[in-house]
C-alpha cells in the first residue's frame, strides 16, 4: 500500500501531498500488526500494541459473552491467552488447530498470566479433527502413551518441554567447550575401525540390487562409530583440547529403558595431562556448567518434569550442585560393596566389573550425589587405557562418573602414551598392524593425554529424572523399532 | 609443598611460624609458573611473568649463543617464539617433537611477534624422528600430499587452520539459529524412510555371524539418512522454527572433488511462511552471519588460505558481502543460458535440470556473487514441494542458492501443506500408505511452511576457496576410501 502510494509520483510532490502520504504511512503502520512469537508476547512490555500471533490451539473455552483460547507456538511452555467476543467463535477452533490471531496486547486480570491478547480477528489456518487427533483436550497423556505417535508427540506439553531442554543442553555443552578453548571436531560416523566394540557393530553397505555381494563400497568393511575417541586422539596431537558431540551406535539386542541403538555422546580429549584429576575436573565442570545453564534457561520446562513426572527430583539436583563430587578408587568401591548389607545379583570380587546395581548403591552410599570411581583393574579396560604399573592389584588410570538414578554417565581414562607399553599390549591382542596409525601418534611427538565420553541422553535423564531413555530422544531407535 | 607445611601443625602455630608459612607460600607462588596456551601467551600483556607453555616444535634454529624455537599448541595458527641459551640445545628438539617450556614472557625485538618466551627450562615430552615423520621442516606440503596422512595432517598449518575454521563456522551456525529463536533437533541418522533418494542409500544391519540373513535388526530395512527434512517437518508443527546440523549420507559411486559419502548438512524449517521470500531471507541471513563470524574470528586462518591456496579469493568474498543476493526465476535462468554464447554440454531447455556448468555460468552472469534461483519445473521436484498451480509452465515453489566456485550450496522449497494436493501426488506415485504419518501432519493443524538444506562442506569450500571437498572434512569418506 505504501509502495503503491509512493509509486504514483513521478514529479516532486507538493507539501499538502506530502502530509497526505505521511498520514497514510501512519495509518498503515498503525494497522499492520507486529508479528510476535508467543514467548515475546508473554514478556512484552508494550501493552496496547497491535500484534499478530500464530500457533496451535491448546484450549478453547467459549462463554456467553467471550471466547477464551490458549495459543502455543513452541517458543515456550506457556501459552498465550486470547480473549475474543463470542462472535469470533468458530466450530473449527478445536484443540490442535492452527490459528493466526490479531489484536491488542493487554494486561491480564487473571493472576496466571501478566498479558493477554484481545483479539479482533481469529483465522483458522489448519483444521484439526478432535475425534481423529490422538491427544485430547485437558487430558494429561502419559509418556508411554505419547511414544506411540512419534510424528505428533512434540505437540504435547511434556515432549515439547523435553525437546527445548535437549536443544538448550546442547547449546550449554558447546558453550562450555568453546569457553574453555576446545576445538570441535566432526569425528566420522562411518569408520573402518572394527575391533573395539566387536559384536555390537552396525555394518554399512549401499542398498539395492546394483550392489554386488562381497564387494565393499569402501573396499573394506565399514561400520557405524561406537566412539569418536581414537579420531579425537588424532586431533589432540595438534590442538591440545578437542571435543566431539554427535551420534554413536550400538547394535545391542535390547529393548531396555537404558539402551538405544542410536544415541548422542559428548567426547573430549585433553593433552598434557598430569593425572586423572585433569580429567575429573573437566567432567565435573562440564556437568555443573551444563546443568546450571539448563536450570537457568529452561526453568519452566524443567519444572514441568520435576512437578509432574518425578516429584522430589529437584531436591536431588540441588543437593548435587551444592557439593563437590567425591572421588573413590575402584578398590575402595569394592570394599564399600563388600561391607554393605545389601544382597547383589552380580559378584563384587576385586576384578569384576561394576554393574548398574553396584553403581546405584555407590551413589546412594556417597550421599546420592555424583561420584567418581577411579583406577579400575587393568584387565577390565581396553588397550588404550594407561597402565598404572602397580601391583599386586594391577590397575589402569580409568575413571567413571556415576550419577543418581542413572548409574554410569561418563567413562574416561588417561591414554597409554608410551610407545613401548602400547605396542606390547597391541601385540598381545594381535592388533599391532591394524593400529599402526594409532602407534604413529606415539611415535611422533607423543604427550600424556586422556579423555572421556558422556552419554547425552543419560545426562538428560539425570537432570530431568526421566526413567526411560526413549523419552529423551526425538526419534528413538532400538531393536525392532525404527519408526519414521 | 604448601600442603606438607600445613600438615606439620597439630597445635596452634605461633606468629613467627605464621610468618614463615606466609613467606613459603609467597616463594611457592612466585616459583610456580602460570600455565598458558600459546594464543594466551601471544596476547598476554603481563610481560615479566613466569609461564609454562606446552606444545609441538614447528621450527628449530640453533645459533652460536642462542637457540630459537617456535612452539605451537593448536590454539592459534601463530606459534610462540622461544629464545634460550645454547646450553638448552638438545638433539631431541626436532620438528614435530612435543615440549614443555618454562620461562619469562618478554617483549620481542622481532617485528613478526610482540611477545617471546625467554626459556629457563625446555623439556622434551615426546620425541619425533624427523626421518620417519612425513612432514618436513620449512617445507610447504600441498593439500594433496598431506591427505595421505589422515592421522597426522592436522599437525600441518593448513589443515589445523581448516579445522579451526570448521569448528568456528559450526559455532557461527548454531549461534545464528539460536539468536533467531530456532530449536535444535537431533534428527535421526538411521531411518526407515527409503523412498526419497532411492538407489544411493546406505543400508544398516548388525555385523557378525549371529545376525541371521533376512531378518532385519529393526524389523524393517533401515538406512542412513539423506536428509532430516521430513523429521524436521514433524517438529515444525510444534516449534514454528527448527533446525538440525549433522551428518548425512549418499552411497554415490563418485570420487569427484564435489562429493563425499558422508557430509554435514544444515537444515531448517520455518512455519507460517507466506512466500519463498521467508526462506530466502533466512538462507541469506544465515550465510552472511556465518561468513562474517568466520572472517572476524578466524582472520589469520582464513588469510592463510586466501594467501597461499587461492590468491584473489578474498576479493570475491568481499564482493559477495557487499551486495544483496539477486533472485531470478528458473524460467529467467533458462532465458539467460539460452541467450549466452557459451556452449554447454547439457541441454538448457525449459524442464531440464540445471547442471553445475549452468549454475556456474549463472553465478558469473549475476556478478560472481551468490544468486537465488526460484520456481523450478514442478516435475523436477519431489512430492513435498509446494505446487504453484501455474500454467502452461507448471512450477513448484522451490529455491536453490548458487554460489561462486561451488554451484549449488542450498536447496529448499515451500512444502505442500494442503492435504488434498499432497495426498493426490502421493497416490500418483503409490506412496500414500508409506507416508500416512506425513499426511497426518497435514490432517492436524497444518500450516504453510518451508525449509532448506545447506551443504556445510560446500560452505567451507566457498568461503575459503578450496577446490576439493576432501580438504574441508577431517576424515573424508568416499567410494573405495574409509581410512581410520
Amino acid at each position: 500500500m505504501f509502495q503503491a502510494a509512493a509509486k504514483t509520483f513521478s514529479v516532486a510532490p507538493t507539501a499538502s501531498v506530502c502530509r497526505g502520504i505521511l498520514s497514510s504511512i501512519r495509518q498503515y503502520c498503525k494497522k499492520t500488526p507486529t508479528k510476535l512469537r508467543v514467548s515475546e508476547a508473554l514478556s512484552s512490555a508494550e501493552l496496547g500494541t497491535n500484534v499478530k500471533v500464530q500457533g496451535w490451539v491448546r484450549s478453547v473455552r467459549p462463554q456467553k459473552a467471550n471466547l477464551f483460547l490458549h495459543v502455543n507456538d513452541g517458543s515456550s511452555l506457556q501459552s498465550l491467552q486470547i480473549v475474543a467476543g463470542s462472535e469470533l467463535c468458530d466450530p473449527l477452533l478445536t484443540f490442535g488447530s492452527a490459528v493466526e490471531v490479531t489484536g491488542i496486547l493487554k494486561k491480564s486480570p487473571n493472576q496466571k498470566q501478566t498479558v493477554e491478547l484481545e483479539a479482533d480477528q481469529i483465522h483458522v489456518v489448519g483444521e484439526c479433527n478432535p475425534v481423529d487427533f490422538p491427544f485430547k483436550i485437558k487430558e494429561r497423556h502419559g509418556l508411554e502413551y505419547i511414544r506411540q505417535f512419534p510424528h505428533l508427540r512434540c505437540r504435547t506439553n511434556a515432549f515439547s518441554s523435553l525437546l527445548r531442554v535437549r536443544s538448550e543442553a546442547t547449546t550449554a555443552i558447546h558453550s562450555y567447550f568453546k569457553e574453555n578453548g576446545f576445538v570441535q571436531i566432526h569425528t566420522p560416523i562411518i569408520t573402518s575401525n572394527d575391533c573395539e566394540g566387536a559384536g555390537e557393530l552396525f555394518q554399512v553397505e549401499p542398498s539395492g540390487p546394483e550392489h554386488e555381494e562381497g564387494e565393499n563400497f569402501f573396499s573394506v568393511p565399514a561400520f557405524l562409530t561406537v566412539s569418536g575417541q581414537l579420531h579425537l586422539e588424532v586431533m589432540s596431537g595438534a590442538f591440545s583440547r578437542v571435543y566431539t558431540f554427535g551420534p554413536t551406535f550400538r547394535a545391542e539386542n535390547s529393548q531396555s529403558r537404558r539402551h538405544l541403538a542410536e544415541f548422542y555422546m559428548v567426547e573430549a580429549e585433553v593433552s598434557f595431562t598430569q593425572s586423572l584429576e585433569d580429567l575429573t575436573k573437566v567432567m565435573e565442570d562440564m556437568f555443573r556448567s551444563a546443568t546450571e545453564h539448563v536450570l537457568a534457561h529452561c526453568a519452566e520446562d524443567v519444572a514441568l518434569f520435576h512437578k509432574h513426572v518425578t516429584p522430589g527430583h529437584r531436591d536431588t539436583i540441588d543437593a548435587m550442585m551444592k557439593r563437590r563430587f567425591p572421588v573413590i578408587t575402584y578398590s575402595e568401591a569394592i570394599d564399600i560393596l563388600n561391607r554393605s548389607s545389601q544382597k547383589f545379583t552380580f559378584p563384587t570380587d576385586w576384578g569384576c566389573d561394576l554393574q548398574t546395581e553396584h553403581e546405584k548403591y555407590l551413589v546412594k552410599h556417597c550421599g546420592n550425589i555424583p561420584v567418581f570411581v577411579t583406577d579400575y583393574p587393568y584387565d577390565l579396560k581396553p588397550f588404550y587405557a594407561r597402565d598404572n604399573q602397580d601391583h599386586p592389584k594391577h590397575t589402569a588410570a580409568a575413571v567413571d562418573l556415576l550419577v543418581p538414578g542413572v548409574g554410569e554417565l561418563c567413562g574416561g581414562s588417561l591414554r597409554e602414551e608410551r610407545l613401548d607399553l602400547l605396542r606390547a599390549r597391541l601385540e598381545e591382542v594381535g592388533l599391532e598392524e591394524t593400529y599402526s596409525w594409532y602407534l604413529d601418534l606415539r611415535r611422533f611427538g607423543s604427550v600424556p593425554h586422556g579423555g572421556f565420553g558422556l552419554g547425552f541422553e543419560r545426562f538428560l535423564q539425570c537432570i530431568l529424572g526421566i526413567d526411560n531413555i526413549k523419552d529423551v530422544t526425538p526419534f528413538p531407535r532400538f531393536s525392532h523399532s525404527c519408526l519414521l
